[in-house]
C-alpha cells in the first residue's frame, strides 16, 4: 500500500500522518469482495505501507489515473478542513494494496514523506 | 480516534505517518461486534483522527492502561523494523474510536504530532 501526500499543502507532520491514515483506512474499508485476496495477502505480509510525497494535485490525479488504468485500487482523501486546509481539499492519494512490482513503476520515483 | 506516536524514537515524518496509519487500520479491523456502534458513529462523523506525541514507551503504556480501564479500545503498534527502528519496537498507540469526552481526559494534555 502506498500513501502519497500532496506536498504543496505543506501540512504539518501530524496533519500529514492523519491524511495517510485516512487513506489507509479507506482503502481497507472500501475493498469489495474482488479485492479480499489482495487484502489478505497484504495482511499476511505485515500490512506494509509506504508514505511518499507528490508536489501537486495535478500530480496526484495523474498517478491516480495511471493506477486505475492498471486495475489498482485508489482513494483520494478530501479533508474536512477544520484546521490547516479548506473543506474538501484533496490531501492524499492512497493506492493498493498491490504488489510492489505493480506499484513501483507508478510511484517508485517519488520521494519519501 | 487518537493516535499517539512515541516521541523518543524521533521517527521521520513519513515513518511516523505510517505508524499512525497502522494504528488506525488495526483499530478499525480489530473492532469486534461490541464495538460496531462506536465505529459507525465515528464513520458518520467523518472518521476523525488526531495525531499526538508522548515522549516514552513508559508514557504510551501508562496511557494504554488508563484507556483500557475505561473500556476504550487500544492497540500498540510494533514495527517490522526494516528501516529506522529494531524489529518489534513499539512505535505508536492507537485509542478508540470513542467520544472526545472520553478521550480528552486521557490524552488532552499531549502535544500534537
Amino acid at each position: 500500500m502506498v500513501l502519497v501526500v500532496r506536498g504543496e499543502l505543506r501540512l504539518t507532520a501530524g496533519k500529514a500522518a492523519v491524511q495517510v491514515a485516512h487513506a489507509a483506512v479507506q482503502l481497507v474499508e472500501g475493498a469489495g469482495p474482488r479485492r479480499q485476496a489482495d487484502l489478505d495477502a497484504w495482511r499476511a505480509q505485515g500490512q506494509k505501507k509506504i508514505g511518499l510525497v507528490a508536489a501537486t494535485l495535478h500530480d496526484l490525479e495523474q498517478i491516480e489515473r495511471t493506477a486505475r488504468s492498471k486495475g489498482i485500487a485508489t482513494v483520494l482523501v478530501r479533508d474536512a478542513g477544520l484546521t490547516e486546509v479548506a473543506p474538501g481539499t484533496v490531501t492524499c492519494l492512497g493506492l493498493g494494496p498491490a504488489l510492489a512490482a505493480e506499484l513501483d513503476p507508478i510511484t517508485g520515483a517519488l520521494p519519501l514523506l
